[in-house]
């Protein structure tokens, strides 16, 4: 189970074009990304066919001994690194040790969104990786079929989205790079009813029968959805405000949509027949 | 409405003062915090007595004309400042140039948690300060009564806190540094049921019956609640994970629940009729 000798070097070539992933010219030319820390590339390895290098510290490989195993069975190549080396090619201030050079996952947008979908996110213009990668994450737990990142929306390879995403993107298919009316047609035709959630939704969620295969659409974080993209909907809907906040934050607004068309599905045997 | 000469000394006695706030035991000492940015000013001003001092840009003075004329109008001080001494105040990357010296607000425990009480969010272990105020945005966005930080949690005058909170800290009564276990207790004398939120539950939101007066508690990002704050509340609920994640973060799980609990009592006559 040894794996070399401990690179050191931080000049080293393997490094470098690991480390230069961290650049979104380069991910696209290598169609590669990096995972970084136990969680997410845990859940990479688990995937199969998509960790083409794994880098680790003593230290993490110690700690973590099932995962690195794991990857050494799928035959990935286990490189040990210095403190130093994990530092220079980790995206974190306290790194834990633990990075992985991945394939890039995402799946055409007709693949991702087949006939069975009940439940798809769309971020048409979500600029914030941490926010993109938590509605990432919320979505996988709240069961969507799929998440959709348009061609407006940040790149959903970017460390922090990765990150926020807690393995997230190894989990349910995600389509990236489309174009949000392409998007909104192709769920429009696969049966979905497409919401917009933005605070100038005239409906609020509580007025809106959720037990029905639904894609939402989200917004920029500072300026919600742009009008063309409203009108693309079937309703523009808010999340009530009780009290006496201007508004919610992006992930937050999305996470009580989502969780609140989960349940009513849940509570719906026609969305329940109707699902794959 | 001129407020004097352009301030441009980053050592002046007054910028010195309000700068050190930055730090928690200088927030202690003068029981002020600062309040960065239009939204979070605005409501500081509108809140009334607890604005102390204000610095404002030439820029944001045109921008923002209206929150700069309202706090002359309630008497406070108005200092004009340079870019460069905004940049020394701000403790954002882009400041947004406007910036209040604010005195404490927060009341006692049974101030903020009266008998009318019917939602309540505890933060008990939340360490980040960006998801304390998050959570502080989203209770208040849900209608909650009062959001108590106990003596492990984060201070919510923290600036990253304060930003979060996008003004809800001026919005609805908050409690800080209060012992778990008397909050618990206070909880439970007023009326309120104490639920714990925690990916160790073994009830889910699904299972539990929302439509009474409840307080959530919020444990800490990575760890989740410690065994013996469970063991105060009344239920430990988790909140369904219907996809692959392993769990969901801190807000967004505070946002699913305490959403959750503001729908039921809103279709609960007993709650509504309970309430203040």
């Amino acid at each position: 189970m040894a794996a070399g000798p401990e690179l050191t070097n931080i000049r080293s070539p393997r490094v470098k074009a690991a480390r230069r992933l961290a650049k979104r010219a380069f991910r696209e030319r290598d169609r590669a990304f990096l995972a970084e820390g136990p969680q997410a590339v845990r859940e990479a390895v688990a995937l199969g066919g998509v960790v083409t290098e794994m880098f680790v510290t003593a230290e993490a490989r110690a700690r973590h001994a099932e995962i690195v195993e794991q990857a050494i069975r799928a035959g990935v190549p286990v490189l040990s690194v210095s403190g130093e080396v994990m530092a220079e090619l980790a995206q974190t201030v306290t790194p834990q040790g633990l990075l992985a050079v991945c394939r890039f996952v995402h799946v055409p947008l007709t693949e991702a969104v087949g006939p069975g979908a009940r439940l798809v996110a769309v971020m048409a213009h979500v600029r914030d990786p941490g926010n993109a990668g938590t509605v990432l994450r919320t979505a996988d737990a709240a069961g969507a079929d799929a998440v959709v990142f348009t061609d407006a929306s940040v790149d959903p390879y970017n460390g922090k989205c990765v990150r926020a995403g807690a393995g997230s993107l190894f989990h349910l298919p995600v389509a990236i790079g489309v174009n949000v009316r392409d998007a909104v047609a192709h769920m429009r035709a696969t049966g979905l009813r497409v919401l917009a959630a933005d605070g100038a939704g005239t409906a609020t969620l509580d007025d809106v029968d959720l037990g029905h295969p639904t894609a939402w659409i989200f917004g920029n974080e500072a300026w919600g959805l742009p009008d063309d993209v409203l009108a693309l909907a079937d309703e523009v809907v808010r999340v009530p405000i009780y009290g006496r906040a201007e508004s919610l934050n992006l992930a937050t607004a999305a996470a009580v949509c989502l969780y609140a068309s989960a349940q009513a599905m849940r509570a719906s045997p026609r969305a329940v027949a109707s699902g794959g």
